[in-house]
Order: C-alpha cells, then sequence, then structure tokens
C-alpha cells in the first residue's frame, strides 16, 4: 500500500507486500459473498489492497502513489486474489483465525507506513494519525461501499482505535529517536495487540443509536 | 472546508469552521440513525465536514488541502461531533430547525469558497460553478454513500439548486468587481434564501422518474 | 474523458466527446429510474460521463483534469443528460440496442485514452492496462454506488474483460510503431469486437459464488 522511499529496507518492503496480499484475500473473499464474477472479485480486491495508500496518496500530493511506478504490488494482489478464489472453490474455507490474524498484521503495517509518509510531508500531528488510520481503514471501507454494505469497522469489533492508537504511539515516541526502528516495532505492536484482543475478547465500542427525530 | 489563502481574513476562517462544525454534526446524526459506534460516528462527521473541500482540492491539484498542514479543522469536527453524541446521549433532541438554518449557512460558506478556488485556478466558468456546488453537496453525498443510503439531495428539497444559483451569482457579480466582499456577500445570501425558502415551502425539483424498461 | 495533448486530433476529440455524450446518458437513465430529481439527473449523468477520466488523472498526477480546463465536456454531458430527460418523457424510451453499442464505442474510446495516458506517464505496462480499463469502467462503478447498487460490471455479461483485452492489444501493438493510428485502432476495434459478442450471445464470466462461511 505504498511504502514510501524512506522504507525502502528489504523488510519492510516485505511486510508492506505481505499487507497488500492479505487485504486482497480479504476482498476477494466479500466480493465472493455478493456473488460477483471473476473481474468483480479481481477489482475488489484490489481496491482493498491499494485503495488506502492511494488516497492518502492523493490527499498529501505524495506523488507518484506506489504502485504506479512498481507494478509487484498489482501482482501481488492479483495472485493472492486469483489464489483464494481457487483455494476456496478447490478444497475448503480458508481458515479464519489466520486471516484475521493476518489481517491485523497487514492493519498495523499500513496504519504505520500511513503515519510516517504523512509526517514527511510536514503535517501536523493531529493530521498525521488520522492519516495513518485512514491508510489502514480505508481500502476496506471502499470494499464495503462497493459491495453495497455499511463497511464493517463502524459498527463490529474495535479496528480503527487499535490503527489510532498504533498511530498515536508511533507520533509520541518519535521524538525519543529510539535506536533501530523500534519505535515502529511498538507501534505494530500497539496495533496487533488491540486488535488481536478486540477479537478474542469480541471487545466493541460503545454505540450511539439515535432512533426516530433527529 | 479549505479558505483559500486570500481567504484568509479572520471573518471567512471563522464562518469556514462554522461551516465544518455544522456539517460535522449532520455527519454524526446521520451515523447515529444508522447505530453506528464511536469511531463511525466521528469518521462520518470528518467526512461530511472535509469531504467536498477535499475533493475539489483533489481535483484542481490545490496543494496542500486545508487539514493537511491546519488541523483546527480537524479538531473542530471532531469536537463538534463529540458534543453532538454527548448532547443527544444525555439531554434531547437538538432543534432540527436551527440545525436546518445552520446546515444552510455551512452551505453558502462552502459553495463560496468552493467557487472561488477554483476561479482561482483559471477555469472556465462554467467549471467554476460545478466546482462550487461539488463543494457545498460532495460531503453530504459521501456520507449517505457511505450510509447505504441513496444521497438525500438527489431526491429532497432544493438543496444543490441553491449552491448552484449562488455560485452564479458569484461568478457573474466578480467582473463588477463591488467594493468589500459584496459579492460574496450577495452570493451566500442566494444560496442562503433559495435554501430556508425551499425548507419553509417545500420545494422541490420535479424529479424524473423512469420505470421498467430502459 | 480526458483525451492528453497528444491526442488533440480532431478525430479523437470529437469521438472522446462521443463517449462522453453517451455515458451521459447512460447516467441519465440510472439516476431516472432511482427516481431522482432533475440535479441528481445531472450530477449521475456528469460523474458517469467524467469520473473515470478524473479518478485516473488524480492517481496518476496528470492535470489540468481535462474538463477543468475546457468545459465542452461538462457542456456535452449536460445537455446529453437534459436530452435525455426530455427525449423519455415526451416520446418514446431509447432503443436500448442502439445504446448499448453506443455505451460499446465509448468504452472503447476510454479505454484507449486511459491506457495512453498512463504509458506517457511511463508506468509500467500493467498498471498501463489496468489505468485503461479503470478509465473505461469507474464511471459506471461509481454511478452504481451512488445509485446504491451492486456495480453492474462485476456481475452482469462481460464489460470490464473487454476494456483489459484492448488496453493490452494497445500495450503489445505499440513497440511495432504501426503507421497512421492502426495500433489505437485495433485496440478500439478488441473493445468493441469483445464487448458486442457479450452482449449478442449474453457471454459472462464464471462467478465466484462463496456462500455462508468465511
Amino acid at each position: 500500500m505504498g511504502a514510501p522511499r524512506m522504507f525502502s529496507s528489504t523488510w519492510f518492503y516485505a511486510f508492506d507486500l505481505f499487507g497488500t496480499a492479505v487485504f486482497a484475500i480479504a476482498g476477494a473473499l466479500t466480493a465472493g459473498r455478493k456473488g460477483m464474477d471473476l473481474f468483480g472479485v479481481l477489482v475488489v480486491a484490489l481496491v482493498t489492497a491499494l485503495g488506502g495508500g492511494t488516497l492518502r496518496d492523493m490527499i498529501l500530493d505524495h506523488h507518484p502513489v506506489s504502485w504506479i511506478r512498481d507494478d509487484t504490488y498489482i501482482l501481488v494482489a492479483c495472485l493472492a486474489a486469483l489464489g483464494t478464489v481457487l483455494w476456496v472453490r478447490f478444497t475448503r474455507p480458508l481458515p479464519s483465525t489466520w486471516l484475521l490474524v493476518a489481517d491485523a498484521f497487514g492493519l498495523a503495517v499500513f496504519t504505520v507506513i500511513g503515519t510516517e509518509v504523512a509526517l514527511q510531508h510536514d503535517t501536523p500531528i493531529s493530521t498525521a494519525i488520522i492519516m495513518g488510520a485512514m491508510t489502514g481503514v480505508a481500502g476496506g471501507v471502499i470494499r464495503d461501499i462497493i459491495c453495497n454494505e455499511i463497511p464493517l469497522i463502524f459498527h463490529k469489533e474495535i479496528y480503527a482505535t487499535a490503527c489510532l492508537s498504533g498511530a498515536v504511539c508511533l507520533v509520541v515516541l518519535k521524538p525519543f529517536g529510539l535506536p533501530g526502528a523500534l519505535d515502529t516495532g511498538l507501534a505494530m505492536l500497539t496495533v496487533l495487540g488491540i486488535r488481536l484482543a478486540a477479537i478474542r475478547w469480541h471487545l466493541a465500542l460503545p454505540r450511539f443509536q439515535l432512533l426516530g427525530d433527529r
């Protein structure tokens, strides 16, 4: 979903592609539940995997958008989607626990990358936090909109809150100049930890139910 | 929703923030009617308040988008949304008449700002009018799309027509070089007047009902 | 939908405007089936006609977006939409076969233009193919999202596959440096041929139906 140049370290690039693949799988499965055809599955997978980073780069005027220059992203997302279709058709359902954990990991990577890119553009801290969370969740939101559903993340287990917390953690640790990529690592662990805890114990935010009259 | 530099006059900045707050309240209320959680309410409020200006700036390549550099917009929108949640939960429904009037005022501000920004980019007049109306209505359209509804403005009382009229008014008055911000003020009054009249007397555009066969 | 400068040849400009008009008609008809008012019809028509090219230009940072400088696009789209409303209201339904053929032609033009613009920006080949297909189909996808439907192209007759094939054809022929605009013409014929065959014989891609458990 668009690692900035400073993340060109092999590790982060690998993480980024892993997140792209995982999000593409989630997209393909959602499209499958809607009975879309092969092309629809591919599009929804691409949008889920690349949508968040693309929206972020367009808003920040951060060009070129990652997948415009490096088509590895498109290839990885398409292969992941096709693999999902073949796997589900010819074997058995994907193990949903693994998927949720992989998805949480992708979320952590994308959030950290998004926050970093925003900070590189000298945005205020609150903007950087929002851009980080947006990078993590926007792909899934667009996916749900295309599939004609109210985005899951707005009424299910804690999801975006995990992103926000991770982005806050990164922004707070940054000024201390920790050695290695320790701040990045801790921020990712924050996202992962909150998200996995939410899944395990079905934690959810309070709803804001408003009936009838406005 | 993104006052351009030329509007840095205190008055217009205050108007802009007021419009942002009002649109955020409208977004929070829509999200509440869908039973979203706290985070969903915040996102929908932000999108409603900042969506129109962001889309305009991305299309015009007008960077940085206002809230990227000045996080007052995000703060105002979030506070307005949180305040709405608390108010509605602990007291009583918001007075809908006040809200409609405030919303009409926000619409007037955003339309004028949008038209001005487009004109600054030397667009043709018809493009500037469309960009003005888009700045006013796009946030609400994206809000309704996220909430899985057909956008209100396409089948309810006159709404976008008020924006279009205000933008036309501004474009027509501009060349006369009126003193002060008289042209801007008259354009805003046009939007306000038409919108309030539409609310008061339930004015609506004719529908284009097309049944069955295409 | 945004012919790049290199297409300023009169022919291509005319094709581009023709595609814009046809897509605007398709948008107006969809809005009509949803009982939108006149303004909604206009917006949906504009979005269908200009959405794909605008999204492409924003992602590629290809500014100014065509209709920002040349308001012929807006005029053509609005006139086509208004004409559709008047025609359908006062005479009889539009002949759907003609519409489908015209739409296929618009699709061919937009796909070729989209692929060319992407190649001008030195994107990898796979990115150019995806941008070409996106230019052709995104307008219709956004239209269906606004109208609160799952995008038609994801579960009906072959549509996007025609775009993809045309874009592949253009990318393959390009290096041979054929005389005239032979490569462009052949790519357009590919889109047209596949799409018309799909309509004629109701060809569809296999669906990826996934029930119940994920």
